[in-house]
């Protein structure tokens, strides 16, 4: 097998449909691409498969909210303050470029230095422009966020969401409303995400409107355990604990035990997300899982751990499984004074006592008269704090009244209390559909010593699942091809029709965009109403009737090998 | 069965899921809605009726494009300069109106004014603003895209597209490519679209970000007949036609020979549309295809029909099929000076017969030397317009030649063509979905005189297709049940499991958001193995063996009538 490198992944991508540079007509415009038909049905592909994972089998809700939002939004997520680069700007030739990526060679690592830090050392080290080598500008903060206004005249300032994440934490009540006010439960947003990159490379791993696979778990937090974790406790998996920074492959079962991850729900959803990419088509030879420094991790984050694929840019970021605590709903709660919180029922009701006001009613009455029922009432209701100076102020029907203490006494009472209100905390695993998309199209990518080129895409993955040819376009067999190529689809199998050139020369287009299977409709289908059924990675063939085929083909794409079916058919 | 207006619908789908407003924490935002877990499952359930019809049976190609795109992008399509309101604002309040809205009782069709007409008018009629009575701006011009900045410092200016069509357009020489240069082909693309509306209001029907359906299919422009317009022919739709205005009801065929539809492509793409309506769950005595005014129509257009539906608003346009020839292309080729043309194949070679240079070579030789034949072709090339003065300026090998007429005669030659470049013309069917989606929930409601509420959503469209529930939630009728729910999710059935309540609440629940069956488990399943599977619309139930159970759903759910199964079951 020939090396490759990204580009020549990439080239492939663009020639045969998967990926297109955005506005190429125009010149194009860096981090921005399109799907091509093939990508668009890959991507529809990948969603749907994340999907029977998350909503069908794990039992998360999904969402559809709005891209566009006010700026409150983002001020309580922390976008509005933290969702920025550093950047320089050449005062001769205008061109912007991110700061730390022009200290790369002269720091280990530019990322982590502060704005003044950077400052002195490009300062210090004289970097220039390197396009035109003019002078630079001081460093300044530059955010990341899409601006835009909605509405006419003064209208509100809003912006392209930084991640799908925030639409599902204003939706809270809705959607705590809808799982029947009990926790654990989950919700789940698909769409695009926006990120104005100053100046974007690397193809399609930097994007500026890119797509998002995100889940949202809110749970107890004082009861981080997972009851299907005991399912999976035996599994294997690679892990770079920020402990020692080193890769260790060890069962989900030790990695809690000795504390490696934090809990069983992290680790729970690390092994979703590891059985999601295997099935998405990542080479498990080329996937870990790397803990985040304690100085890369949010503040307020217990642990986060991201799936890494080895691409030829290096390792890459491609999954994000994070404990979040309670930040995300916490700060909404400030910005909105929503309630977002949880009502966690005791097993058994808890007694409590607290102080209270205990009307004198016999007081009461002379003097309020028939409000005197009322006013016990409000009293009895009322906060012991707010007694002050020998006197309360409270709320009765709308009208605030000042009551002097000779009319209640200060008790203590029991009550009974059936649960409380907890903030929950949330887990989510944050997907990069365009990275992962990408790394199951490298990760597939083979060429041999003749150039030739073979995508091993998974079935699941594949956006063409079966070729179908006519051995020539004459004597009726194109008519029969078209009618299989015409019943598969109806079964809602994605197929290629193709009646030109050779057999050979069909092959070859179909695996180099990952096509399972092939069929081909020669001679014999006229004799003994057989076709041939061709599998990618092995190029071997056999003779199935043309009826029954849907089901034998079905079959061979839910995973049975191509080597069973020769027994059978 | 009561009467019911938009409201309880809409307020129906708040409260179970469906529709949420935008960022209802922060107070919302007119004209931004979110989709709950109820209705992002039933837009999916949409979406994939939609692709299954355009991508799988109709063959079209589908395509994921940007939504960001550069100001170019939107002076060819003429949004820079034509996708705009007129907008009158408030002196003192600062508040902005749609000006035609103000001007609705003063005139037949305010929309349709100019703006020196409507400002006459607002002035003549002393209009001031209807919130604080304060004096009206005067009448101005409001561009309806949302805009942004690509980049940073002098970014770029973006806007958020107003169609997903453009992102086909931009592609065509990729999309050409991938169709194997032949036309015809189609594209589609879903996706999100933006209308910065002044001041949206009617609930889901006029929204800032919505989500569209559009197919773009480029055809032959001397060529609008369709191959398959035949199957179509005898089929009946209801018309409003431009002549008369008048509803009738006619076959395609006839609609086709008499001229009402302009032609075959058009009339076979209304056809698809009505189909998929139907299915989708639009009244089919609620549907009408409307034909624009010509006064409405596109100046470019050659026909064009709107989908409405009747809604508690009114009839309302949910689909639009346009012939727009091949004016979107053309825009495109001005702005960017692409080649988006097609090679159009003759049957058989023309000959024709043009003007060119003739070199005569033994003058040629003497004077160039070594160079002469290079000279002479790129005379035997050069286009003969170019002689002036006596002298033609050529390129040869890089370097501009001026040679005089004493080196060449201009004679006639003759020669064989293939084929000629057009520019395809453009059928596209666009599909407001948020509005398709509202219909089909609006049509399918349904509330009797007691308040029982059934919704009629077809089994393609409803987000839930089976309830589960157990009898009692004890004596393993709960165990039996889950696993049967399991069992549908695994196939890919979206279920929802309810344990709580009488039966007659749950099917209740069940049948207020459209879910077509619900299978009960009780302790006949223990004796016999059988449970229940009931029908929504006739509350009809009957026993089915917990063997084989997810077949006999799946084939309840593509259509079999429950009155057939009881026969068989």
């Amino acid at each position: 097998m020939k090396e490759f490198n990204a580009g020549d992944v990439l080239s492939l991508c663009k020639r045969r449909g998967f990926i297109y540079p955005a506005y190429e007509i125009y010149g194009g415009i860096a981090g921005l691409y399109d799907y091509g038909p093939l990508g668009t049905q890959m991507k529809t592909n990948l969603i749907n498969l994340w999907r029977s994972i998350y909503v069908l089998s794990e039992g998360f809700i999904e969402i559809d909210s709005d891209i566009i939002g006010p700026e409150i939004v983002f001020k309580a997520s922390g976008h509005a303050e933290n969702f920025q680069d550093l950047m320089v700007t050449c005062n001769q030739c205008q061109e912007s470029f991110r700061a730390d990526h022009l200290a790369k060679d002269l720091h280990p690592n530019p990322g982590a230095l502060s704005k003044k830090d950077l400052q002195a050392l490009l300062r210090e080290k004289n970097v220039i422009c390197p396009l035109c080598k003019g002078d630079l500008s001081d460093v300044e903060e530059f955010n990341l966020m899409f601006k835009t206004k909605i509405g006419p005249g003064n209208g509100r300032v809003g912006y392209l969401r930084p991640e799908t994440a925030q639409g599902i934490f204003v939706n809270y009540p809705n959607l705590y409303r809808y799982a029947r006010e009990q926790l654990p439960f989950g919700a789940v947003q698909i769409g695009r995400a926006y990120r104005n990159e100053i100046s974007p490379r690397q193809g399609v791993i930097r994007l500026r409107e890119f797509n998002q696979m995100e889940a949202e778990l809110f749970i107890d937090p004082a009861n981080k355990s997972w009851p299907r974790f005991k399912l999976i406790r035996d599994v294997k998996v690679r892990l770079v604990p920020n402990t020692d920074e080193k890769e260790v492959e060890m069962t989900f079962g030790e990695a809690v035990d000795n504390g490696v991850i934090k809990h069983e729900t992290i680790a729970y959803f690390v092994w979703v997300t590891q059985s999601f990419l295997i099935r998405a088509g990542v080479d498990p030879k080329r996937l870990r899982f790397r803990q985040h420094l304690r100085s890369e991790m949010a503040h307020y984050a217990a642990d986060c751990w991201d799936a890494e694929a080895l691409l030829s840019y290096g390792w890459t970021e491609i999954v994000g499984v994070a404990d979040r605590g309670a930040w995300d709903l916490t700060r909404h709660i400030q910005y909105s004074q929503a309630d977002l919180s949880a009502f966690k029922r005791f097993d058994h009701p808890k007694e409590v006592e607290r102080q209270a006001f205990k009307p004198k009613y016999g007081l009461l009455g002379p003097e309020f008269k028939a409000r005197s029922a009322k006013v016990g009432m409000a009293l009895e209701a009322a906060d012991v704090s707010l007694l002050k100076d020998g006197r309360v102020e409270i709320d009765v029907d709308g009208e605030m009244m000042t009551i002097p203490e000779k009319y209640f006494d200060v008790v203590l009472v029991k009550e009974k209390i059936n649960g409380e209100k907890v903030i929950p905390h949330v887990i989510e695993p944050s997907h990069g559909l365009d990275r992962i998309m990408f790394t199951c199209l490298e990760h597939a990518y083979s060429c041999d010593d003749e150039n030739y080129v073979r995508m091993g895409l998974t079935t699941a993955a594949a956006p063409i699942k079966v070729g179908v040819f006519p051995l020539m376009a004459k004597d009726d067999l194109d008519k029969r091809a078209m009618e299989i190529d015409q019943m598969l689809r109806e079964r809602g199998i994605a197929t290629y029709f193709d009646d030109s050139g050779t057999i050979g020369r069909r092959y070859a287009r179909m695996d180099e965009v990952g096509t399972p299977l092939c069929i081909t409709v020669d001679y014999q289908v006229f004799e003994d109403g057989t076709v041939t059924i061709r599998d990618r990675d092995t190029s071997r063939q056999v003779r199935v009737p043309e009826e029954g085929l849907a089901d034998v083909v079905e079959k061979l794409l839910k995973g049975i090998k191509f080597d069973q079916l020769i027994g059978k058919v």
